[in-house]
């Protein structure tokens, strides 16, 4: 049986989803409580890797093995009593055999909390990425406005990654204030390594003027690295959202 | 000089605000943070007890001390450098020599969170209580109407209290849903020991079934504990705002 999966995980205490040989990884949670339930040889495929430190509100992975005859709506319970309080798996469904979490995906929401408050908020700690000077929100949303399309998003890539086709189309990427959290969310086909947080480090090298509005395109057009903001800290990232 | 604080806390790790002999509190870490700054014989004192596990996010307490000539404005981030990070001071403002945070207390808001979904949330792990049965917010919310007003609250304090003055006035009871999150927001013009943990048990065994909506009254009249519901854990609660 093959079942697709929906897992949220406070990222804090992982060194990212992928299996590693150093630190502990939210796959291989996944698969302790997995094995607990139906034996060796029961299989965990995720849908991306993510960085140390960050969050998912809706990761999707498919979980197979041979003995697991469960019905899908008792899965997530099953699965959680074997899995700490930092890792919930939110749902489950029957899955078709050639269905691949991480090869059939659409579309992919990945949204950037900021606590833009003077003084720290104990309950976005690690949680969300502490920016005490004053940002403003519009003006990051209107210079987020050039990201969108389809784009080689190379100069919004980790320096050193060795992807060769950097072409992504970003589907939407929107700026919102509530309080003292600002959201960044983007939507997107892919993205590319460490996109999302070079574009929130971007976004408020604008706000805080160091990167002019309507240079964002030719920062895109530059394929360089060097021309984008700096890569905003894991704490605030979120996979929010994954469409097949 | 003599400060009034606006304090948030993640109440976890401490043993409550006040200080005791058996673990870390508040009252203590605030304590210490004041007295790197201005040196022994600061003074710090609460607006209320909350028990181990509640957090706060606009608690108040003055600070009190010779040496304290420091800006208000100032005063937040100096003293949150000496502060753990799930203790922020977020607010400092200059107050009078004969104000008190406890006695002068005109208004309290608590609010507690119930994460009502299948599976358990990680984000609201420690953060709010955890109650997979399906809730009905408006129901409760029907309920704790009865609340309102000023009344003997006998029945909704916790047993083995001391307290000889048991009537308090309510001045709202709302309960309102937001995805799976459930707020009970009570405004009164004091609270009982464990009252409000005592209402939310009531107001989720009237969903339950367990009370009838209309037996709140009766419970009230009764003045006795054993005919409200359970006490809900501290972990959902927050004391959420304090007015002078």
């Amino acid at each position: 049986m093959k079942y697709l999966l929906t897992i949220s995980y406070d990222g804090r205490s992982y060194c990212g989803y992928q299996k590693q040989k150093n630190g502990v990884s939210v796959q291989e949670k996944l698969t302790d409580a997995a094995s607990a339930l139906f034996g060796d040889g029961t299989k965990i495929t995720g849908c991306s890797r993510t960085d140390s430190g960050v969050h998912a509100v809706a990761f999707k992975a498919t979980l197979e093995s041979e003995n697991a005859k469960i019905k899908p709506e008792k899965l997530p319970s099953a699965l959680n009593a074997h899995l700490p309080p930092d890792i919930s798996v939110r749902d489950a469904s029957e899955s078709d055999a050639d269905f691949h979490p991480r090869y059939s995906v659409k579309e992919k929401e990945y949204r950037y909390i900021i606590c833009n408050s003077s003084t720290r908020d104990p309950f976005s700690e690690g949680r969300a990425y502490f920016f005490p000077k004053k940002l403003d929100a519009e003006i990051m949303n209107e210079a987020a406005q050039s990201l969108v399309g389809k784009h080689d998003f190379r100069a919004f890539m980790a320096s050193g990654s060795k992807i060769e086709d950097t072409v992504r189309e970003v589907y939407s990427c929107t700026v919102t204030r509530e309080g003292d959290n600002i959201t960044v969310s983007v939507r997107g086909n892919g993205f590319l390594y460490n996109m999302v947080r070079i574009i929130v480090g971007t976004l408020i090298a604008v706000s805080d003027g160091k990167i002019a509005k309507d240079d964002i395109a030719k920062i895109i057009e530059s394929k360089d690295r060097k021309n984008a903001g700096p890569t905003a800290p894991a704490e605030g990232l979120y996979l929010y959202d994954v469409k097949y």
